[in-house]
């Protein structure tokens, strides 16, 4: 706890007579006032959350993409990322998967009494650098108190905008037999991380979770693809077979994977295998799987590899008419098995 | 219990093979995917949605206003509305405050395992009737499940965007000495809603909470008096008290209000002398306040009561060059006080 602080933590902690959050910080009044003056406004401030209105006001223009997502990660802080950082990845990652351009994030935040003001502080200062990692601002916010036993810590939300690219056209429907199925890096990364320090393994392994922003990778794409690229999807709750389930069995449509394409790092593998987790499952939240025209694919996964966060980029899989709405992987062991939907709950709160 | 059900569910519980929410109801998986299917989507239907995409694609132009508040309130159900309407109401009404026309929502729910599916039903199609009341559609949405004991029933955060008024321009910087303040309608019936029922007073009292869009109020002003109308805000957590504090501290002029002319239900009078509340930090969550030019000031009350929620607006104050910063008000019994902003927490909770 202490390193994190220290590696971590480039300003001070606010000097304010309180180092635990209050319920009176969700008043509405003096006490949330005090707490988003010193707090909030000093570390994420912008020409919008100047205003300190209930609301920003932004020039948006013609096709615009929205996206939603509360975060409920537990525990808070885990090797390569924490909340804050996963918050804004994650919005701005299914605003890149509308084919958009992530622009603008609201936040909200709900604390539980008693949350150490140093974490919220920690938090918030990883927000801000994600934020500007991503090139987003966060315009518009919420700060609620609930009583102690009655929340985990915090709880955040984050609601994106941005404009989306003019030859984006990504549905399900577009999806084709023969389409290829491309993933932009190795999978499994933040459930495993997630889960090393759960099981107590974090000191024993290198395992670090993947949150990042993959919005630059996807708009390469689609300034040299455009709609050949028919389909994206970031696979975190359910990893890529549930993203791939669902491309499957809106469109009526086989996938085909070859499990020795699907790159995966070292240590991740070995972690599944001693917790006896299938990485297909398993939560990611720096990578996408994209399902692109036959004759772009080669060439597009050239492109990827030409960032640092899609090195490992790989075709793993082929859009098929048979097996309508399955997912069949072709095992490095020679075999086939169909790879279902996620069926109860594999890692509660990875996210 | 009983009388709310039988008086609201307009259709029946879904039939599945669970009565409340699991874990595994928030996987990514199988069962998140029919909960969705056979909750939100068949209850929220719309062309946004049927794309069971990650986000929702707009067609936004000009001046778009984005708010995002999360809803915590407790308990759940109260007399006049549940968190669902709540919600609604709370994102359409800062939209509002922005000069915008509420137009596209999301809808992010934090869910506590063991919550049962018959409440969380209920709040759904409060959600959508309160959405088609005012007008919104729910574009995007995202649920997530916590461990019992790690939530409080549901949690919901809406997140809306809309096109702002052409002649809207709302700022506080725009206040000047002489401008009026208005109110649209009587205030504390909120808090004092929640109030009863937190003291087991619901039974004695015909208290209702105000919860309501007022959208149509504010965009007929903005329509008929354009940029006369200064500053608007909707009281909320921390009452009238609260908001006009803020307008003071932020504008630095005073703000001199007249207690006699404040609406106020006659029986929240009587709940808030009983429980020793003082109204002007009671929170409201279906009437705004104005400040405007002082010579379009009983227009625009005479054009408010043409409104059934608007039927006792009043004037209750006027921006002064005196006590800069501070909100000063003429008792009813002659005397005058400084309503200083609210220093603790009143009504923890409460929205």
């Amino acid at each position: 706890m202490a390193d994190r602080l220290t590696m971590r933590l480039q300003c001070p902690v606010p000097k304010m007579d309180f180092e635990v959050i209050q319920l009176g910080h969700g008043s509405g009044g003096l006490m949330t006032h005090r707490l988003l003056k010193s707090g909030v406004f000093e570390v994420l401030q912008n020409e919008f959350l100047k205003e300190e209105h209930d609301g920003a006001v932004l020039q948006l223009n013609g096709k615009t993409a929205i996206t939603t997502d509360s975060f409920v990660v537990s525990p808070l802080f885990f090797p390569g990322g924490n909340i804050g950082d996963l918050a804004i990845n994650g919005t701005v990652n299914d605003l890149a998967m509308c084919g958009a351009k992530p622009a603008y994030l609201t936040l909200a935040c709900i604390l539980e009494e008693g949350f150490p003001l140093a974490d919220y502080w920690e938090i918030l200062l990883t927000i801000r650098e994600a934020g500007k990692a991503a090139g987003i601002k966060i315009v518009s916010g919420d700060t609620k108190v609930v009583e102690k036993g009655k929340g985990d810590g915090i709880f955040i939300n984050t609601t994106g905008v941005g404009t989306v690219h003019p030859r984006a056209d990504i549905r399900a429907s577009r999806i084709q037999p023969g389409d290829v199925v491309l993933v932009s890096g190795p999978v499994a990364s933040h459930g495993m991380a997630i889960m090393s320090v759960r099981e107590g393994l974090e000191f024993e392994t290198t395992l670090q979770s993947d949150s990042a922003p993959v919005h630059d990778i996807v708009w390469d794409l689609l300034e040299n693809y455009g709609s050949a690229i028919r389909f994206l999807r970031d696979p975190t709750r359910g990893g890529i077979a549930s993203s791939l389930n669902e491309a499957a069995s809106q469109r009526k449509l086989g996938i085909r994977l070859q499990q020795t394409e699907i790159p995966m790092l070292e240590e991740v593998e070995g972690a599944c295998e001693l917790l006896g987790m299938d990485p297909l499952y398993v939560a990611n939240e720096g990578i996408f799987l994209a399902i692109v025209a036959p004759d772009i694919a080669q060439q597009a996964v050239e492109r990827m590899h030409q960032f640092p966060r899609g090195a490992q980029a790989a075709i793993i899989g082929q859009v098929v008419t048979e097996h309508p709405g399955q997912v069949v992987l072709d095992s490095s062991i020679g075999g086939k098995r169909v790879v279902a939907m996620l069926a109860g709950e594999q890692l509660p709160r990875i996210c």
